[in-house]
């Protein structure tokens, strides 16, 4: 049976987990997940680890980012980070990340798997995933289509189509974020589930569907591949130039949507993006009044608030509400946000707004 | 004309400005007035420095904060501060400054004054202070009633009677904090003014008052004063027993409310006696949508909240706020509260339940 590889994408601009997130600092470097003290990426390595042992693990991410990367993983060989040197979307990191694995395989089986999301069903999602690899296996391009509990308006949808055989079926459409009547009508269907941008395919058949859908990319692709024979300085430029001119595109538009047959295993298994304050008090455990909190805390006549206190050193600061209902408090070093719950999205205001005054270590 | 002296009551709790205020650090030591710069009780002293030259000035505190009121008043003469070594109320130590300034000048008058208000309109407010010395000089036990701007339940009232001469009057009776209903009766009546804690007296017939009214307080003044000529170790000794012994009273109840003539200077000064966070918003200058903050602070959709940073070090926090309206945001090194301006009271919840789980360095 080929070998699978993990290729596991950890780019993000740390935006929507402000002030906890930062430019240097993003959501998968923060321990958001399950565990206090597992960082969300530590979190996704954990995870497949069953499936994946550690040696046949990437992490493609920002080349700014590769250091804090590699703190957060520390068992990880250190030729396993793929630090892109411009944020060009997913594509090319993953034409990139799918080079590597072919060159060490060409037999090799890979899967695609955010480094931010959580999943509270772990057996689950690695049978789901043993499913999708061995769909891939068998010369599919498959996808995990997580099932759709609510109209949600921010993700992408994929539409179910035949069945190709237990568990596995056809991708009909993918279906960029809909609005909300539209979304409504999806989850009724039934025949909608969510694109959680976990992809499985032969390394090998990747890179010659790239070949074929993005041309320019492949050659890019195609020049580092040369250069890694020439030393590793030199990759390094061929890497920089290569990105510094293909275009950013997501995988989604720049191939899958034009792929004839990608197949899908529908599945459920606590599945979270994560895309809010909002969204990591839903997932966190609450005491009687519906307060989450990541340390001890004080809250009188105060209820279904978050308290979540990142500030480093020895002694954290104790963090008291009185009064206040659906409320997020988020606390760093340098930073203190207080935001409703339901506005969690609106940090994006408070970004934007330091950044319009130039307090560019705040970001 | 008799030399003034002013003796400044600097003890307290530091519940009612918690996290800012601890037990170590009261409210008087913060800097909560007009001046980003300077703590209450260095405002307090800047007041009166007109009237009162610095080796004049006694602040009367307790022993475990004179360090700290010596930090906040460095150009007051090491011997200013009088540390109380048990709180037994204001009685006992205004009697003990009064016997030390009778020591120095027997002839001496002396202005009793708290060290945690603020007062805005300090040209007026030592002109009153000039005509209350001057009452005192005359022989008349003065006090100042601050007029009454609305039904607050929170003070004690003065209600007026005859008129001695112009500015100054006979107080008719002390009257303890009413309850609504009284309040606003009393305010209607124009007759009432409030209590705000300031006296003015000739230390030699304060001293004759309290032997008559506090005669075990007397005894006790007098056996400091007879240790006085043994070595500081010695009065030291006997300063900590008669503490230890003596009944906590307030000044009010065991003194004033007994006494047959008092005067009372009314007057308006913008006086506040800064009691809670809510007061602390009421007097702060604040921004077109009615934040106030002591650093920079960025509010989105945000009206009426309180911002206040009382970190260390060179750089602070930014505090930010989103879609929130009439709260405090009070951040310390260890310790963060929010709270709806209108609650600013329950903060004693938050103190009570720290206290209940050990937290004492919180405190």
């Amino acid at each position: 049976m080929s070998q699978a590889y993990a290729i596991i994408l950890a780019g993000g601009s740390g935006t929507r987990f402000w002030p906890a997130s930062r430019k240097a600092l993003p959501k998968q470097l923060l321990p958001l997940g399950a565990s206090r003290d597992l960082t969300l990426i530590a979190e996704t390595v954990q995870r497949i680890l069953p499936l994946v042992p550690r040696e046949r693990i990437l992490i493609a991410t920002g080349a700014d980012l590769v250091e804090a990367s590699r703190r957060a993983l520390p068992e990880l060989p250190s030729n396993a980070f793929l630090g892109e040197p411009f944020a060009r979307n997913t594509a090319p990191c993953i034409a990139w990340a799918a080079s590597i694995v072919a060159r060490r395989d060409p037999a090799a089986v890979a899967m695609v798997l955010p480094s931010d999301h959580r999943i509270a069903d772990e057996p689950r999602f690695r049978e789901i995933a043993t499913l999708a690899l061995d769909s891939a296996r068998a010369g599919a391009i498959t996808t995990i289509g997580i099932e759709a509990t609510r109209p949600d308006t921010g993700y992408g949808y994929i539409e179910l189509g035949d069945v190709v055989r237990p568990g596995i079926r056809r991708v009909l459409r993918f279906v960029e974020k809909p609005d909300r009547a539209r979304a409504q009508e999806y989850v009724a269907s039934g025949r909608h589930v969510w694109n959680g941008g976990m992809f499985f395919f032969r390394a090998r058949q990747m890179l010659d569907e790239i070949r074929r859908h993005l041309p320019a990319l492949a050659d890019g692709i195609a020049s580092i591949e040369a250069s890694a024979h020439e030393g590793a300085e030199r990759e390094q430029a061929v890497v920089r130039s290569v990105f510094e001119q293909v275009p950013a595109v997501s995988i989604d538009v720049g191939l899958m949507e034009k792929l004839e047959t990608i197949h899908v295993v529908p599945g459920s298994f606590g599945w979270s993006d994560l895309g809010s304050w909002e969204s990591a008090w839903d997932l966190a455990e609450k005491d009687a009044q519906g307060n989450a909190g990541n340390a001890p805390f004080v809250a009188v006549d105060a209820t279904n608030n978050l308290l979540y206190d990142l500030r480093s050193g020895p002694k954290r600061g104790v963090m008291t509400i009185v009064g206040l209902h659906d409320v997020c408090v988020v606390q760093t070093d340098d930073a203190l946000l207080v935001i409703p719950r339901s506005r969690s999205q609106d940090v994006r205001a408070v970004v934007a707004e330091l950044a319009r005054r130039g307090e560019h270590d705040k970001l």
